[in-house]
């Protein structure tokens, strides 16, 4: 007797969507496309010479303890570095507010986990970062999205006098995914207010704030209102991504229920990982590292602005983000990102359709460009590729 | 305004329940103690140099990859090992019948997520791996117990009657957690053809099945039931805990439910982790140092026996399992593990009280022992500490 699945699932499985990002990828993997789709960072950043010399090291010195199982809330010695790592951009954090996740996505779901019911609204960007949306589904969450200029206050206040107060804000303020865009002082202070005013607790993704090209950071939410912010950073893109490492940084109370949450999710983060990592910062790799990463990038971003100026159609805007690995590139309006994806595929280009990050169905006429992972040769003739992919789409309307 | 989080938290967050084993690990990590607590590999077995040439290799071979992200279904390699595998043990399965996980523990949380609606029962044994209960109850779903020996028809129908079908059945057929104890093939059938009556899912736990030291292997109910059972393998007992590895082994329609739903958990399992386990297996280093390890757990099982025959007071008695890393111990009735711990720490030895395994509440005269962990001294000097604690909790009840 085969099995009918659809009289199994849960209604969380019913309301979880696939990601269309990474099945895109899976089309991007062949070796005729260009990809500007995937999040990834340029392989020539990762520090292949350090990662031996660590891990010789660790394997030499304490294989007993970096094989072993590990602590939930993750490595002491690694939260230290973490902690030190914000004491030096002024913020005390001890690291009891520190838990380490098996990356950001991680955290993105135990988060959901421990404060969405069904039907919960989290209030999201407008476009934001699929994968946060998905965390959101997955526990039947509702994102209700917010335009980078609307007025927060308005839209929570609205939403709570039908009754659907946020459960949380999520926010990417620096150079955000998947618009490359960062939130100002005043801006950031305008959602503190709110989520003050209104008892609200605020989600600080935080994975680009590192790579910053050009211009001067702001400060932390979290360093703003360290009382009802959560903040989340990853090794992914300053590190390496195929480690898995990041780490939530939140009030104790916020920390001890995401450890129970991630004792059934999966026990711990990887040890050996986890010890890599402080290791690598304990040495002063990470920063070294991370000046070259930001030289790489700013050239890359630069010569995709260059590019995108001078082989984009008329009609064609993009954002110029000050860093991150993304800029979000919209076609005039009435033109679909989706027809552009099959033209471009013949092209041997690809891309990510804009609308995944849109959760009210709009952004057609977008997609998210990467420019960190090609190589400058592959970045020139794939803008060419796309430049004529949506020359042909547009041809196709006349 | 500080942060009233019980009005912020979640039905699943209020549902979940801490890990009395985790959080007593925490105390049994004073060095002056000796644990029989966690359910920790011996490091004598962890392969140190393998690890060192296959990472050196890895990093020398291939590092733009084995550092990058990677597909949320795992790598092909390890896959591909994986399935022979099984094929040597006369198993035939695809690579796209097995998705690699965060360790066992991520496979039960997706499990849990994609098949539990609020207040569904599972049917468990009682008792159960506390991991298990974690997962479902963080669901909100309801684990039914059912003991060794009793008809699984006679409860199932019980359930049904009242309209608790179980969403499905957990076992742990091969050297259960906590007790040791094995199915014989006889009640994997009978549990299968319950699970076909009653159109059930199975899911298979099955952590320890190639550390048998004795006596003949049963087949896997996976084999026997291929269309409705999920098969959970690791890493953790025959490799190393700290790479956090394990697979779902089910049908096609199943991976790719928990495909999407770990896209939101964690995106992917770790790269260079899976790339050198699947190279570790290539090379044969994991056969060999599995019949290696299998020696080792012989010898200390007999060492456990033997030591426990000498020092337990009358009246208390323990299962004598052919494989796996644990026993339980029982106390004569009335005897409190929970107020035995209080005394036992006090005499530096440590386990895990056994009620934390029965989801009925029951179980309060048990204690789960380790008996791969400790060196072959400690495991006697402790063992002796165990026998002083519990004569102590016998003479303050007379």
């Amino acid at each position: 007797m085969a099995l009918d699945l659809t009289t199994f699932l849960s209604d969380n499985a019913k309301s979880m969507r696939r990601s269309a990002i990474r099945d895109l990828l899976k089309v991007a993997n062949r070796p005729e496309i260009i990809s500007f789709g995937g999040g990834f960072p340029n392989a020539k950043t990762f520090p292949v010479d350090n990662l031996k010399e660590i891990i010789n090291e660790l394997l030499d010195e304490k294989p007993a303890q970096v094989l072993q199982y590990g602590s939930t809330e993750g490595s002491v010695a690694l939260r230290t570095q973490i902690a030190k790592k914000y004491e030096k951009e002024g913020v005390k954090v001890g690291i009891d507010n520190i838990l380490i996740t098996t990356a950001s996505q991680q955290a993105l779901d135990l988060i959901s986990r421990i404060f969405l019911n069904p039907g919960d609204t989290v209030l999201c960007g407008l476009p934001s970062y699929m994968g946060a949306l998905q965390a959101i589904w997955s526990y039947q969450g509702r994102p209700v999205g917010i335009r980078h200029d609307e007025e927060a206050e308005a839209v929570v206040s609205a939403l709570c006098s039908v009754g659907q107060k946020p459960k949380f804000i999520y926010a990417i303020p620096d150079f955000q995914n998947p618009t490359g865009v960062t939130m100002d002082l005043k801006r950031r202070q305008e959602i503190i207010d709110v989520a003050r005013k209104y008892d609200l607790i605020i989600i600080e993704d935080s994975p680009y704030k590192e790579l910053r090209y050009e211009g001067e950071s702001y400060p932390t939410m979290y360093s703003m209102a360290p009382e009802r912010v959560v903040l989340l950073g990853t090794f992914s893109k300053t590190f390496v991504p195929g480690f898995r490492l990041g780490w939530v940084l939140a009030p104790e109370e916020i920390i001890g229920r995401l450890i129970v949450a991630k004792q059934s999710a999966d026990l711990c983060t990887p040890i050996l990982n986890q010890e890599v990592a402080a290791k690598y910062m304990e040495k002063g790799y990470y920063d070294k590292n991370l000046q070259t990463t930001i030289d790489l990038y700013r050239h890359k971003r630069d010569l995709m602005h260059q590019y995108l100026t001078e082989y984009m159609p008329q009609g064609v805007t993009w954002t110029r983000p000050e860093g991150g690995l993304f800029l979000l590139v919209s076609m005039p309006e009435g033109l679909d990102a989706k027809e552009l994806f099959e033209v471009a595929i013949k092209e041997n280009v690809a891309f990510v359709i804009g609308e995944v990050f849109f959760c009210d169905g709009t952004g057609q006429n977008t997609m998210r460009l990467n420019f960190s992972y090609v190589s400058d040769e592959d970045m020139l003739e794939g803008v060419k590729r796309l430049g004529n992919a949506i020359r042909k789409l547009m041809d196709s309307k006349k």
